[in-house]
């Protein structure tokens, strides 16, 4: 699916934080790493659970150029609240790898996901045809307000169109893949992505979010500390018929941080708390039925475990935790901008009984920031 | 299925610890706890990938008489080894409620059987039809020496079979639903099952723990303290052809522990790590590649919480924490009992590409119980 | 010792959220929380090891207006950061509960506080003293830029003074107690307090946060969102001789949230992370070698938990999770509002071997607020 | 202090597992470990707060041969029950690191030991003179059934002596150190120790741990398996005068485990687990009091980290996880031997008010085994 490039935050004038960015500004920049979008929209007017209208779809992360399967890499996730789903935790916990891509998209379509991804890695895998098993990890924001949520739009094919799609460069951002029906503090939402470079020693390694984000109420919205949800409140989400809806839970946010810095499990489980104090910036408070769950992951080619590998003693490298504040801030920055980017992308969207979703408004985003002493022209 | 009953650990004379039993020694003694099996077993022969032989299935458990989604009750999930999954753990952290079924399977059966209880809940709940979101509990192990586990024979309507036969009274043991193709200490294994009755001032409450298990080197096999699996080294599992099979990775358990005296999350928390060392008084050494994963959850009806309550504030009631040991040896005592009753109740099995696992021979367990002096006649 | 009140952060005219204030915008504002601080600031020149320069102390929190130790509250503990120290977490996680005040002193007198508060205990808990165990909380930050911190300046006595100072009502901020030696954004920092007013149905709860303030580099510190840090990058520390001084490690944060909204340990643990929120509203990064620890607990009378208790069943009230977001709302703002208020109050300090940190001063802050529209005037 | 050799299990013909054992079955067995007590043992009578009698001490253990400050090395906790303490766990968690000895005394002294850490340190390390901070590990178990607990008989002496005692080689076990006022399912306790060597390749690895054991109701006691404390249940504990004495809380236990494998603190984490398995195979059920907890460490010298290495990378070697089975089986044999070491080197003891704990008679429990069929003569 053709994806036009959406405007971005940058665009606007406004600069999170004082790092330098990666050549896109995307988790792509981590060399190797690979996004792919699978968007599921058809379908208008009044919901009928099974037919639609769909606003879905999966998004695929590969956190190398090869096997996640053959050649695992360290990962560690975090919660910053719970209400949510990121299946394969217990074993990135256990192994302190990642086995598989995470794949991201809508709550209740987290089992087709999951046998999607299974069938696709038993294709792609000879040992999980004789004897061998894999845990994916499948993660999700709800997407119930636009979307036909119960009505399973997203299917294995998705899965592979997604998976099979992934690539490096400019990733598609705002109303695609698995953020095609996502909403942001009351506004669209949907996928975003940031980077930033680290310079340690000799040595640039690059940090880079992608986020699918669900989430906030508007008045939480902070961009650059200015309080822009405050400054624009109308634009909130119109309900179509019928009126009875129930109001949508409050949303989630899936971080993924990737990294080419070395870093052990115990290190990329720091970054993902840094990832929360990203979140923290752009005003999450990290409600009730919010499902903030993210994950991080190191693809430096020293430390891939070959799965096959049976030899007694295995060696690593790691930044010196006495060095990796920067990669700390790194983090931090790429996960609120990569939050603004999504909100920023992302367009205005009706969905399904004529709900609708309005995109921010650049103008006045930018009028807001002027007030507040932000944008020099 | 009719499953016709199976020989349990106490019809051969032997008793793990001193408590008293519930009146099936099952965990549907807990009030309201209710059981289903789906068994999935057709074809003979070699390995076709999609096709079988099929030695698999799937095992629901609902939390109490109703449903779990609109009246959720405290739950607690934790990990021994996390080489497996237990979907929902977020959110059972988070809330410290359980809000779906329980549903076990194999490995690769994972995303089926959530989007088979996905569907089987929007089935059954108008809110599901209407955005809300749901987040089921499926965990599984490992049945890939017997069952053709990537064939994915596990589908919509074996959830919906396991889910709508589940009922209270005797639980079918060994071979059955979830367990049909797992192994135990390399014999044949599967679902287990045991009670225990607390007494706690004019109460008497009830702790029953479901198991299914597929764990174990043979020489860490203990019966009630017995080197069971030292003296009974011979009826390894045999493979059939071809010959190049990889090893079978060491197994999993998945244990499930029911009580009806009132407990919060954090209590059913500690209830999760008695199982624990009820699984190490059975032997495990929780191994590199097995997926040990235990929830808890309490069903007392004072301590449910309707899913629609906005009301301000929320009544609980708990066991006094300086009452509570009794309770912890009662789960420790059902847990270990339950890994036995699966053992002992399971049969010879021959699975695909001809692999055999053998059962326990009764006889001989008797025999090598009675050298250590733990039968009387 | 008297304490000269100083100005806080709305006595500039910056205002930190949205949501009402307590009485005294402090922990105390918790009904029944007390607070009290000892003050050790003797000597000044060379530091000579044992003898000084002392700029430290300890500073004491009581959960309620009773015994902690015999009415045990609700209580849970996170960490942001783990490079620091808060004795008792076991138990806390355990029980969910809190037996003792809460001490916060320099990183080396962990141990005398820990002594001391055992004292003090033993000498009001006659438990103590036949056969009964405490398990004291004791927290730290280091204040070795300023202080003789290996000297050992806090005593047993000036544990006592602590605790049989504390007072409800107006909390003294900046460089008192604990806070006495500490830096923030690497300006002088300390003891700094808020609170907020939460309504729930026709209740009025209360969330109040003390926080012992020294982490951050300049750069970080944000108030309001208005890069602050970044705008007043002069008055940095400086060091006096010898120049061989090895650079003051990262510092950190202890942060106490406090509540008289009936909440449960899994609800205090959701806290926690919300605190974490308003941390990174100020700028934290929690760099590595900082110990970002929190706890909070819940004092509602009906909640408490008496020591003998050995009755079968406990009850409890919770707010509704489901109506909780206001409450972690309070938290974020209290928690951000408590950093910026020891920073505003605390006072430019020589110290060891002429060591100086500089106030913030509060007239280029409200320039800097008024250049990013946060100031009317 | 002269310390009398104690018959060990394996004295008595009872030998737990099947893994070979280290030189001396000790947990300096492991290369560099260093183990020192200092026992504080006078008075006799009635219970005089501050006078006596005192039956407890300190136990110290030296991760290596030189300095754990400047040499830190792989470290990891864990709880399987919270009723106690044991400080610097945060900072474990967070570097996965260990950065001084491990102390081990009575509940109440912890302050104590804490506070003559901190000053041996300072007396040790140029860097605690001037601005740098340590945050050591101190865990207790409660003695006060045979102690003045409260009377804070352990001073900064007595940690110097442990410390400055410690050595390689055989380890006295029972009364001694920490140990000395212990209790071991209401037979006397204190410390125990044992090793298991592991080969992986062409090299051996040793495992030991060292335990202070104070857990445990008498019917909870396995042998091997065998139910021993079923079948002694005379010998309990005796109370002197007062008899208006509380009941004694139920005890504790921590559990050091060394090892010089090259393991990651994730791997050391999977190793306390597998402890737990080892405490459950000698019959805890973890009560409700009991403050069960644990640490491994690895000291392999590839894995050691300089404290003043700001180097930018750090290269590490782990024992793969594939190949970490007989690891976590030799943790759990020496976690099972080790306690019952404790148990069978320790004497009757009288104690504060004529308090009496039994030793477990040897006679008597060889006579047990031998029924079970676990003794050859």
């Amino acid at each position: 699916m053709k994806h036009e490039r959406r405007p971005r935050l940058r665009d606007l004038g406004i600069e999170i934080g004082t790092m330098p960015l990666g050549e896109h500004n995307a988790i792509t920049d981590v060399p190797g790493v690979r996004v792919g979008h699978a968007t599921v929209m058809h379908g208008d007017g009044p919901l009928v659970v099974g037919q639609g209208p769909a606003r879905t779809g999966v998004t695929a992360i590969h956190p190398h150029e090869g096997s996640a399967f053959t050649s695992m890499v360290p990962a560690a996730i975090a919660v910053l609240n719970g209400a949510g789903e990121m299946t394969g935790r217990s074993q990135v916990d256990e192994y302190g790898l990642i086995e598989t891509p995470i794949l991201i998209t809508n709550t209740l379509s987290v089992g087709a996901v999951h046998r999607g991804a299974v069938e696709w890695l038993t294709d792609h895998e000879d040992s999980l045809r004789n004897s061998d098993f894999v845990i994916p990890v499948v993660a999700e924001t709800f997407d119930g307000f636009l979307n036909d949520v119960a009505g399973q739009h997203v299917t294995t094919e998705h899965v592979y169109a997604a998976l099979d799609a992934a690539r490096g460069g400019p990733v598609a951002e705002g109303c695609v893949g698995g953020g095609t029906g996502m909403m942001l503090f009351r506004f669209k939402g949907g996928i975003g992505t940031s980077s930033r470079v680290v310079e340690l020693d000799d040595h640039a390694y690059t940090v880079g979010v992608l986020v699918q984000g669900n989430f906030g109420a508007r008045a939480d919205l902070l961009v650059d500390g200015v309080p822009v949800g405050r400054e624009i409140d109308d634009l909130q989400p119109v309900r179509g018929e019928p009126e009875e809806q129930k109001p949508q839970p409050d949303g989630s946010i899936i971080v993924v941080i990737a990294t080419d810095a070395p870093l052990t499990d115990r290190q990329l489980l720091r970054l993902c708390k840094r990832g929360m104090l990203g979140l923290g910036r752009v005003g999450s408070t990290a409600r009730q039925s919010s499902g903030d769950i993210l994950i991080a992951f190191s693809n430096a080619p020293e430390n891939r475990f070959d799965r096959f590998n049976r030899e007694g003693l295995v060696t690593n490298v790691r930044v010196n935790d006495e060095r990796i504040d920067d990669v700390f801030q790194a983090t931090i920055e790429a996960t609120s901008e990569a939050v603004l980017n999504a909100l920023v992308a992302a367009e205005t969207t009706v969905g399904r009984d004529g709900n609708t979703a309005y995109a921010l408004p650049h103008d006045r985003l930018r009028e807001v920031m002027r007030k507040y002493g932000r944008l020099k022209e």
